[in-house]
């Protein structure tokens, strides 16, 4: 078996940005505090950013998940150190990894809300090249780089886009709704120069869970679980969006990745949305060409799942051509450092071909995004037993780091989202 | 095949109150006006009430489906007729059927907003009376009765569900999220008698989508395609939001049935919820006594669907002892009047066996909603066949009534829920 996961998350080293920014910047650039009371923030543009990676957990015993850690010493340096990420895709089995940002939000959101819009397009591009050369380039054939978008101007994403498309990079992060970022909707033709850029460059559009900085309450007192349960509703809610917007008919060749959104949940929005299209059409006017609504998804929709036997049990509703896999590492719901087995454990359960096994684990992601790990080295080299044997060394117990007053309710959640946001 | 449907709806005839309510609050009444522009009305408590039926567009066709017929001309007899009713239902093939309320809304929010709640509660029992006594009491074995509760004091709910109970009503309608409402949620002690007054007298507590009165909006320029493709997503929300919360647990036998709420979503759902629950109780402190949520989920919560293959196919996953079906009449997402085709459809494709057929069609909603149609007449007289061979006279045609102009777009519909709501 080979795996590539299509979702994992860098958390940014103090560093970055040295030797990175032109003079005029390097002042206002964001830098890494560590406070007396022992955490570590970032601190940009007059905001203290309190948490260093969202989630980071991983090696961790449950019992001290929280929301947050709050210092480097509270993380594993997997997280952050990029020669210790490859030390634990390889104890995992992994080959390849897209990692999403951590403290500029999921798809840059806080260099949307600087002041000075010059500085924050300076720093985005700085972000971009020290996740593309460094982060991504130290391994080549580990990474697929992703690019953040300055998605206050369009425009500039369009740039940005084929800025980082020449240097190799085709995929690009997005907001799964920018309009609750105060932005256009996705049915707005505001976006159309950065969705032509990435259909012009091939560069896939990546919506992940949380990027629209909006978490789903039910009430102010429910618990931390009703929240973490209904993560994935803001996909969903992406999904439709974005089907019954303009974007997918007006540039045919554009593809989306929902990105940590599960796979169980479609056959039932296939139904959903081809039943409203077949009774509905005739006065809401939509048209698809003939096709119908789940046909135009799977075309054009990249999926992913962490362990999701009901989705895999379903996998040619879903459509095996668009279902990828990812580790998540280091949040809370990876499987690391046990994936393989995780992962094996539902195709197994369900009963998937070993052809279909190899779709999902790797060859559609490396289709959809553009990334051949046996370029680099041969695959018989890629698989998780050989990159097992090179890591046997890797400690992968469990490590106490001693427990913190935790936010257990929707409540405290809310005021972190607001800080966040 | 026999069929029982769980979610139907009832247009209110003008007739309602006529002798129902004691003298002092007949002039406060709610009341049936048709206006200049030919539209009827239902005027209460300085409030008017603009829609008759919430989307009541059966027997037209679907280009001239829009927002909200506006009069009693517009729409079919059987949406507020009980003899016609029972008709359409004989014509449809449906011996029983459960039908909640229109222009209170869903579990009488209206009745909530009233500034004289001595009179709400006087009139909400007189609607009580003419739901149990007249509308399903004109054809008995027809009919499963549905309560509205006086959802601003838990206390009067409780007395009112007994006195229901007492005349052999053993369903109630409830918000799916009453914190949406301003009133306390799920996770609160305040509804305790309400909960303890269901659990002692067997009567299930019915959560359709909308009762929150809030509609899943993405962005305002928005297609309408999109909030009818996410209406579904109130439910999934309300079933995490009971699930975590003490209800289930503090009430062992209490039942809840998820009304209009499809199950196609069910088995992704039950993954997500064990993994957090296996993954995240150490820290977050929930119990569920040595069970995982998806166990507790499938012995007190019941489900229905209206026409859901990919939920079908999984349904041992769903649990077949959950899964009820409804026929939605009269609304847009309604099979009327081929729901037998719709569904045996839908049953042939993924092969379920007839046993698994009958506890689908009726026997599940007989037990959870203590109906029991061959109390009066025989099992043969109640089949799909007898009932069509008795009805071959019902006009089923579609029957234009002409278009008006249409609510196309989230924000116009957003003034329509704020003028419902």
């Amino acid at each position: 078996m080979v795996l590539v996961s299509v979702d994992d998350h860098a958390v940014e080293p103090p560093h970055l940005f040295e030797g990175r920014l032109p003079e005029r910047y390097r002042d206002v650039a964001p830098r890494l505090v560590r406070k007396d009371d022992g955490t570590d923030v970032w601190q940009y543009d007059g905001r203290e950013i309190p948490n260093i990676g969202l989630n980071a957990v991983a090696g961790r015993p449950p019992e001290e998940y929280g929301m947050e850690p709050t210092s480097f010493d509270e993380i594993r340096d997997g997280c952050f150190d990029i020669h210790q990420r490859v030390r634990d895709m390889d104890a995992n089995g992994v080959i390849g990894s897209m990692c999403f940002s951590s403290f500029p939000n999921l798809c840059g959101q806080l260099f949307a809300r600087s002041k000075d819009k010059d500085a924050a397009l300076a720093i985005l591009k700085a972000y971009n090249d020290w996740h593309v050369d460094e982060w991504c380039g130290t391994y080549p054939g580990r990474f697929i780089p992703l690019a953040l978008p300055p998605i206050w101007d369009p425009q500039a994403m369009a740039d940005e886009v084929r800025r980082m498309a020449a240097k190799g990079c085709h995929a690009v992060s997005f907001s799964e709704n920018p309009s609750k970022l105060k932005q256009p909707s996705f049915h707005s033709d505001a976006w159309d120069p950065f969705w032509a850029a990435c259909s012009d460059e091939g560069t896939i559009v990546c919506l992940h869970i949380g990027s629209s900085s909006q978490l789903v309450i039910t009430a102010d007192d429910a618990p931390i679980d009703v929240l973490i349960s209904l993560q994935p509703v803001n996909i969903v809610q992406a999904a439709a969006d974005l089907l019954w917007s303009p974007v997918l008919r007006k540039f045919p060749e554009l593809k989306v990745s929902l990105s940590e959104g599960g796979i169980g949940w479609i056959p039932y929005f296939y139904e959903r949305v081809d039943w409203i299209y077949t009774r509905h059409h005739a006065w809401t006017g939509q048209d698809f060409g003939g096709k119908l609504p789940s046909e135009v998804f799977k075309e054009r929709m990249v999926t992913c799942f962490i362990d999701d036997t009901a989705g895999l049990e379903q996998r040619h509703r879903v459509g095996l051509d668009t279902i990828c896999w990812e580790s998540d590492y280091p949040h809370s719901d990876s499987t690391w450092p046990e994936s393989p087995e995780f992962v094996m454990r539902a195709f197994d359960a369900v009963g998937v071909p070993d052809e279909e096994i190899d779709a999902i684990t790797h060859r559609n992601a490396m289709r959809h995004f553009r990334f051949d790990p046996f370029a680099h080295r041969p695959r018989e080299q890629c698989t998780v037993g050989a990159l097992r044997a090179g890591a046997t060394d890797v400690d992968i117990s469990l490590k106490s780091v001693g427990k913190r007053p935790q936010a257990t309710g929707a409540t405290d959640l809310v005021g972190i989202a607001t800080r966040r946001s």
